[in-house]
């Protein structure tokens, strides 16, 4: 074990603070990894605030992990020192169950192993990105194409896969009506992506603060949701609505938005449940339905998209001694469109 | 216009009574039913009762309908005098929306014209199939085979297409699991369409009461809801879940039964909103959906696969004037599985 510097959450409300956390040993299929990058997700916030359930602090959070490999173990075959790396929300699986071995490692019948407050395989608490080095198997390792700026790689694995998943696989595209409700982290990648991949894209944001943005991203339409006719005007008009806002939402609202078939994926939700009419579902033969993340081989096609197509988030570079404000930025929705932290200003 | 006879609800509480109510002159491409069987949808009672939203009293109810063409308009190319057809739940869509162009005239986005209690073009109000005759555009009349037993067909019009439909949506076939949760009029033709297009059949009912009858129709495996551990022991078990059920379930314990990229439709629900965690959504990428009927060509479809197939409705014959009791055996679930009122009962 090898002890690494991080900046932990000791509580769910004391500021992040400098501190060190332990990495195991290099294994056989181990990658041990510089972190260079990482992204601060609104998870990360959540997680350690409690949202979600219950947090063995000390925790250090963080699953946009971009960097350098440093060593590798003795039965490593895909990556070697020196190459460009990434990590995202998992750091192993099962391998063994009908939905791992179909590589959709992110539907893991037994769990998978999330990147920070999940439990390893020793039985110690994952931590995440917020650190100086992270060592992961190579299955979860993702290659980053050089062609991305590092910086900006980090985010394209969680936001990035986030929203690539559900894009593809209700499979926006040409002559495809896809909405995006929020334009945030998440958002304004799937508003890259769908546009990348063909689709007619909306954005549906709360206001028309970040309209120009929204259609310099590729998105064709932009309306506002403070404003009722918007529900109007938009009725049966979309055959895929992919909705990136974790807060309570009408969902009857944008449900009723829906042509003849169509979905509205949620990738973000608060854990609560919300409430939902039938008979809106009866209407155009609808469907709700959930995503999470994407599996290993996808996040790697994401990636090469991303290269290939010169798709990037828009990205805000702090060091670490600001992360706190960043949260608190977060909080209050005022980042275009996320925060990357440079590892490098991480004193140890 | 013309008087005939019909079963007519003078308010939510009184009992059917019988009375006389308006059909149009057959138009140029309207035909002329005389009514052979009725069959008893719960629907029908819901209406009545004023359950789903204020009824235009008196009203004639009645969805599930076969008879013999008596007249035909001048501009009739499908159907001719003394052939044998049904109509089930509509009679009129707008026939120019995308949705009607697609053959999906159930889901016409102006709202199709419901059999009764529905919005005709001048306006009246639509009456059912309690009645000894009926005059429906050519367009939604359907053909009936002759190898259906006569009263065993009008439950197609209705149960038999209400389940077909959203199994050949979400592809019932070799390989599949589906759960049929209701062993009701529509859950034992659920039952005998999902097996008759090759799935692996399960039936979820609250007890086991009618475990032979499920099996006989052609299920693999029968479940007691009322058992918890059948919720454990099922966990991920099923591609697809046809939910016939029309009270409140938790739709919870039924979403984790869905293995990856599973679907729960329902196509019986109360009006009242269901809570939903989008966090078992997230889980195996499972889709809630919702089905109404089917479109008119798919009615067919069905109909010439129940021919084919031999399969039918398993149905209690009773005459007009016993529909009282047989409504009050509805709601005591106490009937195996569908009433059909034989018209020609009806005293003129």
């Amino acid at each position: 074990m090898t002890l690494v510097s991080a900046y932990t959450a000791s509580s769910a409300t004391a500021p992040l603070a400098p501190g060190q956390i332990r990495r195991r040993e290099v294994g056989p299929r181990d990658v041990l990894i510089q972190i260079a990058w990482a992204g601060i997700c609104h998870s990360d916030i959540h997680t350690v605030r409690g949202d979600w359930g219950t947090v063995p602090y000390p925790l250090t959070v963080g699953h946009e992990i971009v960097g350098v490999v440093t060593e590798v173990g003795a039965e490593v075959t895909r990556h070697a020192v020196g190459d460009r790396v990434g990590v995202g929300c998992m750091v192993d699986s099962c391998r063994e169950c009908a939905n791992c071995q179909a590589g959709q490692e992110q539907y893991c019948l037994r769990g998978f192993t999330d990147t920070y407050n999940g439990t390893d395989r020793d039985g110690s608490v994952t931590q995440g990105g917020y650190s100086t080095h992270i060592v992961v198997d190579e299955h979860f390792v993702l290659r980053i194409p050089e062609s991305i700026p590092f910086e900006k790689a980090a985010p394209l694995l969680c936001a990035g896969i986030t929203t690539y998943s559900p894009l593809r696989h209700w499979k926006a595209g040409p002559g495809r009506r896809v909405a995006v409700v929020g334009l945030g982290g998440l958002g304004h990648m799937a508003v890259q992506l769908a546009a990348a991949m063909g689709a007619e894209v909306t954005v549906l944001s709360q206001t028309l603060n970040k309209r120009d943005d929204g259609l310099r991203l590729g998105a064709t339409h932009y309306h506002a949701t403070n404003d009722p006719e918007t529900f109007t005007r938009l009725r049966y008009g979309f055959d895929l609505i992919v909705n990136t806002v974790s807060a309570q939402i009408d969902l009857e609202d944008y449900l009723n938005l829906l042509a003849l078939d169509g979905t509205l994926v949620t990738v973000g939700a608060p854990p609560e449940p919300m409430p939902v009419r039938m008979f809106t579902l009866f209407d155009n033969r609808r469907s709700l339905a959930g995503s999470t993340i994407g599996g290993i081989r996808e996040t790697q096609e994401m990636l090469d998209l991303c290269a290939e197509r010169g798709i990037a988030p828009e990205v805000e570079v702090i060091e670490a001694a600001q992360v706190n404000d960043a949260w608190e930025r977060v909080l209050a929705a005022d980042v275009r469109y996320r925060f990357v932290i440079d590892m490098s200003t991480m004193t140890s």
